[in-house]
């Protein structure tokens, strides 16, 4: 899923999400109900007509945000108080609260509100953490059946499992979740600094309990080498601001692995950022060009790599269904990950700096 | 013509220009040499491939730049040394090594080197400066004549009349470059601070004695009422950053005149920004989800509302012309501004606010 944080995939227009084959996207509670606010996108009709986008939407319930954005939180067994990131004003979510918004917002996914944990945190915490999680997951579910939507179509909600890199507590918050019977799944609190061997093993440790046959979704989750391998483990769904994040600072994804676009090294290389890539920006324009835009400060430089690496991530899901479906998925995954890593570089180095930055 | 200063119309793709109906836009010579510089751009294929633009360029010759941007200018007989605005390098235009980097970019439209007299001057100073203006122009058709395109087509040369606002400079200044018979004329060195009033008079006083058969093109003009009246004049051409630069600062052009579409009282206007308007903005987003996205500064906004204005440009010239071949031109222009200025609004401070941030 793309992410479009606050109602806008940045840099692009539906109509390119469209034209690359983007079927769903990623939009956010927490910053869509500061701003604009839940009121006003009712009034343009939901959020779909809000930013012109007919497609399925899956919203973030907040909870991650709240955690990570907003300058103060306090955790209740009620819910969370936090200060806006924006202007400082205090709100109060609750698990009742938030799916009250995404009725408002109408996206055909909803979340419900979770407590995410730091890395790392004790044991105690996790527990602790995950017994808070769900029980706002029980009261989302009762909020979800007992509400309706606002727009004439269904929307759903999924559950969040955490539990930090604790194996037990895992086990426990999935199967308690999947004792309520969600509509769908999702992996929190993970990709939050734990090592990547952590960040795998929990995603086993759930997708062992989680059913099979719904969605499981591994959130925040990450570099096309982690989806590939997650893929594997039985996720389903995976939202990443890295393409677009690192497609806005020059940094773009190839079959040949990463490359830094506005690197002096690409100054005169009249080829496109992949050959063999059909996204706009390859079939039209030169690494020279995109470079001298990066140079330059030019917008169209952003919009090109984020067209670019949207299309590259979309492009590698698309292969992976289609090694499943023919049953050659780990032949297809071994390939794609000895060509992507095949140059020995240091373009690592240089993306942690872009990431830092 | 839209503005591409750096071989890209900001916020916007060359699709995006095609789709709105841009004949031609203008780049520059003096940013496009200094970066990515001419020889870059020459083993590209020139400007049109280097940038993926297969409809004309005008290039200016960088003239203006040089007396604007440039830190430090000297002006010789010989041609103009100054120091670069990116990194303070020195460098040094003649006439001739003016078309010559035009020769590079591959430009339609070539410009004339020419001094730029700043406003206010002294009938002195213009004077001199004008007899250096023309001694360039000679040399430059020389240059021109004397030099070949690199690409394969055809490049023509315009020149530019200067003078500042003394009529009689003008008249000497005009009269002059019609004997060298240009292919096409500019009038340069105005809205450059001089009152409105002298703006149009010396348009007038150039256009009088400028060949009707050739294209007049008043530079960097400007707003939609001072184009429809320099059109009276007779003038054929225009370029102007305020389209796009305001655009940028979330200001939209409507038949009812300007909007500041960030401002508040756009903030649940479900509507378009121009309900006549048929461009991709307009067809598709509201008001107040572009106001949204220009309060959570997102570049969609910036491109949605430079879309809407050039399209806006390009429609009223459209609109002009047609006028003018169906003689009623007059008439055309006396509804085109009554209705722009019909509601009585202190919109121009805030559009004064906008051009001073």
């Amino acid at each position: 899923m793309p992410v479009g944080t606050q109602g806008t995939v940045k840099t692009l227009s539906p109509d390119e999400l469209e034209q690359i084959g983007a079927q769903i996207i990623l939009s956010n509670t927490y910053h869509l109900y500061l701003r604009p606010g839940k009121e006003l996108i009712y009034q343009a009709g939901g959020l779909h007509q809000f930013m012109n986008w007919q497609r399925p939407i899956l919203t973030d319930s907040g909870g991650y945000q709240v955690f990570s954005l907003a300058d103060l939180n306090k955790v209740k067994i009620e819910g969370v108080r936090f200060q806006s990131h924006l202007d400082g004003s205090y709100h109060f979510f609750t698990p009742e609260s938030v799916i009250d918004i995404q009725r408002n917002l109408g996206s055909d996914i909803m979340m419900v509100l979770d407590e995410c944990t730091t890395y790392p945190c004790t044991l105690d915490q996790a527990i602790q953490s995950n017994r808070i999680t769900l029980d706002w997951a029980r009261r989302s579910l009762e909020a979800f059946l007992t509400s309706q939507p606002l727009y004439g179509f269904d929307q759903t909600l999924f559950a969040i499992v955490q539990g930090s890199t604790y194996e037990e507590v895992r086990r426990q918050s999935a199967a308690a979740l999947v004792a309520m019977d969600f509509p769908g799944y999702a992996i929190g609190g993970l990709s939050v600094g734990e090592p990547k061997d952590a960040m795998f093993e929990m995603t086993g440790v759930c997708t062992e309990i989680l059913p099979k046959n719904k969605p499981r979704y591994l959130m925040g989750v990450g570099k096309p080498e982690d989806l590939v391998q997650a893929i594997e483990l039985g996720v389903d769904m995976f939202d990443c601001v890295m393409p677009t994040r690192n497609a806005r600072k020059g940094m773009v994804f190839t079959r040949n692995g990463p490359l830094i676009v506005k690197n002096a090294t690409n100054k005169d290389d009249f080829g496109p950022i992949d050959p063999e890539c059909e996204c706009y920006a390859c079939r039209n324009f030169t690494r020279a060009y995109i470079r001298h835009l990066f140079k330059a400060a030019e917008i169209l430089g952003m919009r090109l790599a984020s067209l670019h690496n949207l299309h590259f991530y979309l492009e590698l899901m698309k292969q992976a269904r289609e090694a499943i479906f023919a049953d050659r998925y780990s032949k297809w995954k071994k390939e794609f990950l000895e060509r992507y890593f095949f140059e020995d570089s240091n373009i690592f180095e240089d993306i942690n700096d872009i990431k830092n930055s």
